[in-house]
């Protein structure tokens, strides 16, 4: 793709009971249970400000992905036709983040507590970032 | 932060008139201009499907982000306390991964003409992925 390469170094760890991609909804408004963010010692100062009913948005390192597929057919559904992955929320894409809107259920020392997430235990997080409401940036 | 790392190689980069940082709105619907998302050869059949219209979530590595940094002053606002930058949209954080919602103007060969964009001229583009609207999975 190109010579310059840039290296993610997760802040921490999704703990979920879904420990299967088989059984892991494709969304998280799909059925997809509550999680841990475990965060690591080092980024967890990050966390400050964050509190229970915070909506959330997780960015994850999809690390079970494949990563040379350009072209899929959506959801699996082979009756649809190939679609370029930029196109689809396909895991399958060059650089395999994940996107997440997440409530914060409770906060705890290095911790968050969130649902729904659809990602599998040990899903590496790259980012947390605020959902934007409200159209007065100084609330942001 | 841990010693797993994961690589990412840019699938394109942007193209805008905004060239220095200073002069960049801090959000996209702070007047944020248009500006072309130019893929690699490699990554741009990726684009199939993409068309005039579509709402998208173009994901950036803010290369001259400070990594260093767990808590800002949101907004660079000394008179708001530090807070975590997960609490914030800054683009100082542990993996300074950009996210910006544009709508699509224009598909060229290997490109997009999109806006609004607040991401200065030569950003990396980390992924690209489609707006989810409705409740209907099959729609996505």
């Amino acid at each position: 793709m190109s010579t310059t390469i840039y290296t993610i170094e997760p802040v921490g760890f999704i703990r979920s009971e879904l420990t299967r991609l088989e059984s892991a909804p494709l969304q998280g408004d799909e059925g997809a249970p509550e999680a841990w963010l475990e965060l690591t010692s080092l980024a967890a100062p990050g966390l400050a400000g964050i509190t229970a009913g915070d909506e959330l948005i997780v960015l994850t390192w999809l690390h079970l992905a494949r990563r040379n597929v350009l072209q899929v057919h959506p959801r699996g559904d082979l009756a649809r036709s190939l679609t370029g992955v930029f196109a689809t929320r396909s895991p399958a894409r060059p650089n395999p983040v994940g996107l997440h809107h997440v409530s914060v259920l409770e906060v705890a020392e290095q911790r968050l507590r969130v649902a729904p997430l659809e990602a599998i235990d040990g899903t590496p997080i790259v980012d947390i970032k605020p959902v934007l409401t409200g159209s007065d940036p100084s609330d942001r």
